[in-house]
Order: C-alpha cells, then structure tokens, then sequence
C-alpha cells in the first residue's frame, strides 16, 4: 500500500508521499512516489508535483509515458508538461498518459487477473494561473480541490483522514498544514504495516514557482522524531483529562445514563 | 455502513454500534445493530452481545436462524444460544446460522449481484468459563480476541482504529476503553456520513452475567456531547502545542532540514 496526502492553502500546497510498495506481504519494497516538475523562471515558469499510488508497474509506465508523450492542442502544436498553458491542461496530459498506458498493458493485465489500478494526485502552479490540485483516477478523469474539500488522499487513506478534517481549512498556514499531513501519515504508519518511512515532504509557496522546500524524512529525522514521540503522548493526555463516563451518578457533570428521548434501549433476550 | 466495535478487557468487555443503515446514499434507515442474550442466574448463567454489520436483510436472517436453530451436539442433543456449554460452542451456532441463511439466499444473492457479505462481534461470558470475543466472518469461521490483539472492530473500521491503538490493553479500566470506544465512534462519525447515531453502549462487568449497564445514545446525551466537544477541542490544543517545522533554522529543537543518511532527496525534474 501507499499513502499520499496533498493539501491546497490559501497560502500554498502541501505534499507528502510515503515509499512502501508490497507484492504480496513476504515482498516489500521501497520505492518513491513523488515526482516534482520545476521551471523557475521564464514564460513557461511552473512547479508541478505527483504522487502515485496503486500498481507500481502502472504507476511507473505513466510516468515514463508523461515524460515522453506530447500530445495535440487540437491546432497542431505537440504540448506537454513543460509547454501547457494551464494545470487542467496538465492534469489532462496525465490522464491521457493513464489512457496511453490502460490501452497498452490493460489487456494483458486483464487476461493474468490484475485490476488496471492507479491513482494520482496532480497540483502545482503555472505562471499566469492560480495554483491547482486534481485528483486523477484509473480511468483518466479527474477531479480538482475546493475551498470545500482543500485536500486529496489516494492509497490507505482512511486512517490518516479524521486528524485533518479536525484542523485543516483553507485558512491554516502552511506549516501548520504540513504539520498535520505528517501527524495524518504518522497515524496511517502506526496502523497499517504496508505503509512505510523514508517519506518526501514538499511544501510550496503560493507564486514562488520553487520546489525548495522539500526533505526527505526517515525515522532519525529529528522533526518526524518529535511528532511521532510528542503526538502519541499528548493523545494519551487529553484521553486521561476527559472524565470517565460514570455509571452511577445521573448528577455528574456530563451524566451517560440520560435515556435517549427518541430511541428505545436494546432489549434483552432471555431464555424463558 | 455500520460501525462496531469491542474490547475484551481484563475487567470486562466493552460493545459498542452505531445505528446507521445505507442501500445507496438516497436510502438511509436506523436499525440497531446489537442483540443482547442474558441468563442472570441458575446453571445456564451467561451473558452474550451480538453486534452485525454488512447487509442488512442478512444479519436480521442470520438472527432470527440463530435464536429458532438448534444443532445436534454429536451425542443426539439439541444445542442453542441458551444451553451451550462454552462461548466457543455459542459462536459455532452462530457460524451455523451464517451457513444455513448463506444456503438458503446465497444462490438468489449471487443471480443478482450482491454479495453474501455479513460480520459478527460475538462475545460475553459463559459460567465456569472465562470471557471471550469473537469476530465471526461470512464463511461462518471466525477468531477470537487474545492477549495481543484485544478488540475487534466490524464495518468502516479505519477512521477509527488509531486511537484505540495508541491507548487501548487489556490492562485498560473498563470505563476508560468505553471512552476510547465513544471517541473512536466520534471520528467515525466525523468522517464517514453513512455512520448514525443513536449509539448502542454496552459495558460488561467480569463474572457479573449482567448487561445492566448499557445505555442508547444521540446527539443529546450529556456525555457524548462531552466527547464530541471536548475532544475535538483538545486534539487541536495539542495540534496548535507541537512546534510548526522549521525550513530556515539548522539548529532549531527538532530541525527538519536533517538530511536522510540512507536516502536522496526526489531529484527535481526541469524542462531544459
């Protein structure tokens, strides 16, 4: 498995991408699922970054298949990643390169069983535009970040998930944002075994047009140190602060044994 | 969906389920989701909680097989919930059950594309024995809780796995892990709509044959609204605690910009 997660803030885009693949649970492997694409300056000046998750041998192929394959803008002119003029352009490219390779490898995938699965986060910004984040499926369709839904998860995703629904809106600063895509990846690591370290952090800001700011993390990195140590502890904390639900007393505080207005209790079955 | 869980305790157990009930996203119901078998006293003394997730028209089948069936115990006498000796035998009824409506429906089910897909929390406690959990699959086989792994969760199980990992053992007070149960209902909640209150609590005490303390809650009981509240404030005080990272400073508490000894940093692709 895999897990990704990319979050789009007011202030710029998050990426994080761990690096476990498994053929099975006796193979594991290592392998990086993040792609950055940077042009600085000039009139094609773009930061775009994918991560990839599902198949690797698919995920793979359309990489290979982005980087070569120019496609027509329907007046002639052969476009790719680094000439698009806009990221849903780009992000079309991608699925496109998805098709490119569903059309080559899908059946004989088909014929050994093996579902044709990939999926894709595709963001950036290219010069001229606002910055972007699609969310690209197996069948080269996409889907692109709101201000309601400001971020996209692909691979084991669901673990990861309740920590940024808590804290995340468009609003939060970038390195808040970072800081919880690592606690949202922290959370996954801990409860699914196929999702593994070293993981890439990207984190870009708005019109900088960098990809600077990237690390890669491991288990001795001291940052992903304190939050694995620091969050798990805290966790416990406020789990022993919130009073114990008590059984007795219908004065508590916050009193468990007020009967439901609208649900009847459970009743229970006896032998006679 | 359906969301269950419970712990097998050193001190007891703990089931939880929420109500919610979905055949497509436009066809919502509540049905309840735990059935409760108790014999307070006499030699059948015994206390017994199913929880069901998966279809629905299935596990209201497999129950009603379950309290009418009675199975040959291998000397020409007729077993069932209330007479079995061992909470082993009392989960072989219910896989028992499981296959008789699989053979009765399963052929129908498959005509029409829908898959005989049912999951079982059965557990509590048998006099002379001591308790045990069983998580029961649609093949009617089923596992039983241990030492190392000591709860089980059925239906959308992810989103709230984590917190019970970092603070759930067998060691844990039984009105502690009821709390950990509620909060990991509460980020279910959170994240998955097709997950609905009221919510079924029910909290056994070892050796007590008694499912007195159970309780139904919504969105009104003080205590729930207690968790609902005060942990999705307190998780974001602990948030807001751990230090942002920081990209500038080499020499900072946890510095992230620690480079990976064993591995390289994503190479940034140009266009030139």
């Amino acid at each position: 498995m895999t897990y990704c997660v990319a979050l789009k803030l007011n202030d710029g885009l998050v990426f994080l991408s761990d690096s476990r693949t498994n053929a099975g649970m006796d193979n594991f492997f290592t392998f990086r699922k993040m792609s950055i694409y940077e042009e600085r300056s000039g009139p094609q000046q773009r930061m775009m970054v994918m991560l990839t998750a599902g198949n690797l041998a698919i995920s793979q192929a359309v990489r290979q298949v982005l980087h070569s394959q120019l496609v027509d803008d329907g007046f002639g002119n052969p476009v790719g990643l680094w000439n698009c003029r806009t990221l849903f352009d780009a992000a079309r490219l991608v699925g496109a390169a998805v098709r490119t390779v569903q059309q080559r490898d899908g059946e004989a995938l088909a014929k050994n069983g093996v579902d044709f699965n990939v999926g894709i986060i595709f963001g950036g910004q290219i010069a001229g535009e606002a910055m972007r984040l699609f969310n690209i499926y197996s069948a080269g369709n996409f889907v692109e970040a709101t201000l309601d839904n400001c971020y996209f998860q692909i691979g084991e995703t669901k673990y990861g998930k309740p920590i940024i629904d808590r804290v995340v809106t468009p609003d939060t600063p970038l390195d808040e944002a970072a800081k919880c895509a690592l606690i949202s990846m922290d959370s996954t690591l801990k409860s699914n075994l196929s999702v593994g370290l070293p993981l890439d952090l990207l984190v870009y800001e708005r019109d900088s047009f960098s990809a600077a700011q990237r690390i890669c993390m491991d288990e001795l990195n001291p940052y992903f140190q304190l939050i694995r140590n620091t969050w798990g502890a805290k966790i416990k904390d406020v789990f022993t602060e919130i009073e114990d639900p008590d059984w007795k007393d219908p004065k508590a505080a916050h009193p468990l044994l007020t009967r439901s207005t609208r649900h009847a209790e459970i009743s229970v079955l006896s032998a006679t």
